[in-house]
């Protein structure tokens, strides 16, 4: 099959075999395949993965033990976990030590004509929801775990700091329960294409949200969390959204004295972002789209990626 | 009055003015004294604080607009709002920007023959706690914070790193409400001297302590936070419960990958505190006293608190 295949460089390959299908799992046809910050970390040896990246993904599911399957569009979480920890008995797979991950640690990704998944990892696409803005599942989920881990009540004042495509995303979802969230980003026309409903953005931010309930750190540079811990009230939370690559330099005593809680968050569970695609079809996911390419321009569209001024790029399996 | 002050070294005065009362603050005649981490970093520069340190205290109220204080033991909450603002309006004075901090920031300390603080930040002192105990209240409140900050049912396992005296508390106090503590230190003396109920303790932490439910910092050390994010658990809490004084290394991305909570935590409220020393008279904190000093050889006593053997110096005021 046609496939992106990274080792240690990213190629353009069309005699990938097809993956054989294990009992309890479905073979995917990809349709669409986003372009993640993750995807751009593999490919500069992070995790030291080897094979088909790729993680965020739409298809039509064309084996599957699950005759319900059979034939849908789908997406798939991207974690498989072993099954018997404590994190996979709770629902959080993504936490198993043993896990694999789709295009990340030990599993074939997305970025080819088929890929694999257990059935139980799949969500069937409602009819409502277009495959193009289905590949935002997975980080549409990812924010709305903000959601699942500090309890909001409506009237919190939110700052979301980074206009890339987390920042976006997470300012996106939380102004879907909050009246008061700003976007502190750096570049224009990503603050642009960031206006929704009532959300704010800004380039500076004021007096006004100095005293911020919630400040989402999305910026993944090293100043982020000291502007994060700068702009919260004594008791407010901060979310680290992103991780600056190593270690940084940090002086926390600010998070004593205010008593911030700083929350590590990562993947969220694809329902959350189903149900963002379900209910908020006026989301513009769209404009967020930098680039489609035919996966056979795949290595153009990595370079694309990387872009500073790019939000996501898309690769159309056809 | 007889005092001691720092003005850039510390000093045994007797030629001090005594307080004069303004209306609604009570006018105390100081017992005892306790000297804490803060008071050393103080006497090193830290706040730019001038005048009589301490803030720990017992003492007995000679003039107080409310009868019902005037000649009862108490003790004193130390942070002075400005009573306007959103902090202070939710009982968070420790909060408030504008504060004034006893022996800290804008007020005078407590290592005097008197001290002075409102009528309304003081708690009358049950009988049944003895004097000695009570100087207790406020470290051991700050360590009931995590108590607050933190939901805990009771079947979590906690570590609590660093065995100076505000770790030591913190095990203490967690080990009232959870089965399965443990003090991971570095001084045989000192875990010694923490042993009370179930509480364990070891001076390298084992496997069983790796997927730790709650993890205390309190070493004050540059790898005490690394440390705690690898003994967490996935999507457990390490409470920071003392500061590094100034920036540090660390690679965060532990927190986020395994969604850890990190809490700053400070000061409590003295009804916690107190609860613990009526509820708790077994809690052995006699043996958390490296030494008593009458306030005349208090520069004496400071040296004594900063030596690495030490727990907690107290000075008596008689």
């Amino acid at each position: 099959m046609k496939a992106l295949v990274f080792d240690g460089s990213l190629r353009f390959r069309t005699d990938v075999p097809e993956p054989e299908r294990p009992k309890g799992w479905a073979r995917m046809r990809v349709r669409n395949a986003g372009i993640c910050g993750t995807d751009l970390q593999i490919l500069s040896g992070y995790h030291g993965y080897r094979g088909i990246p790729g993680h965020e993904f739409s298809g039509v599911v064309e084996e599957s033990d699950e005759t319900s399957l059979r034939g849908r569009r789908v997406v798939g979480e991207i974690n498989v976990g072993c099954g018997h920890c404590a994190s996979c008995r709770t629902g959080m797979e993504r936490h198993c030590k043993d896990r694999c991950a789709m295009g990340i640690l030990g599993l074939q990704g997305c970025m080819a004509e088929f890929c694999m998944l257990p059935d139980a990892n799949l969500h069937a696409l409602p009819d409502e929801i277009p495959e193009i803005r289905a590949v935002f599942v997975e980080p549409l989920s990812a924010a709305c775990e903000i959601l699942e881990q500090v309890p909001l009540r409506g009237s919190e004042r939110a700052v979301v700091l980074g206009d890339g495509r987390i920042g976006i995303l997470c300012a996106w979802v939380l102004s879907t329960v909050l009246d008061d969230v700003t976007l502190v980003g750096r570049h224009p026309a990503k603050l642009e294409a960031a206006r929704w409903r009532c959300l704010n953005t800004c380039e500076k931010t004021g007096p006004r949200e100095e005293d911020a309930d919630l400040v989402v750190e999305a910026t993944g540079g090293v100043r982020g969390l000291a502007d994060a811990l700068a702009l919260c009230r004594p008791r407010g939370t901060v979310v680290l959204k992103t991780t600056v690559a190593d270690s940084f330099l940090i002086d926390l005593a600010p998070a004593v004295v205010k008593e911030i809680s700083i929350v590590g968050s990562r993947c969220g569970h694809f329902s959350e972002g189903l149900r963002i695609l379900m209910n908020h079809p006026d989301m513009p996911l769209e404009r967020l789209i930098t680039g489609r390419y035919p996966m056979e321009r795949g290595i153009e569209a990595f370079e694309r990626a990387r872009q500073r001024e790019s939000l996501k790029v898309l690769l159309e399996i056809l």
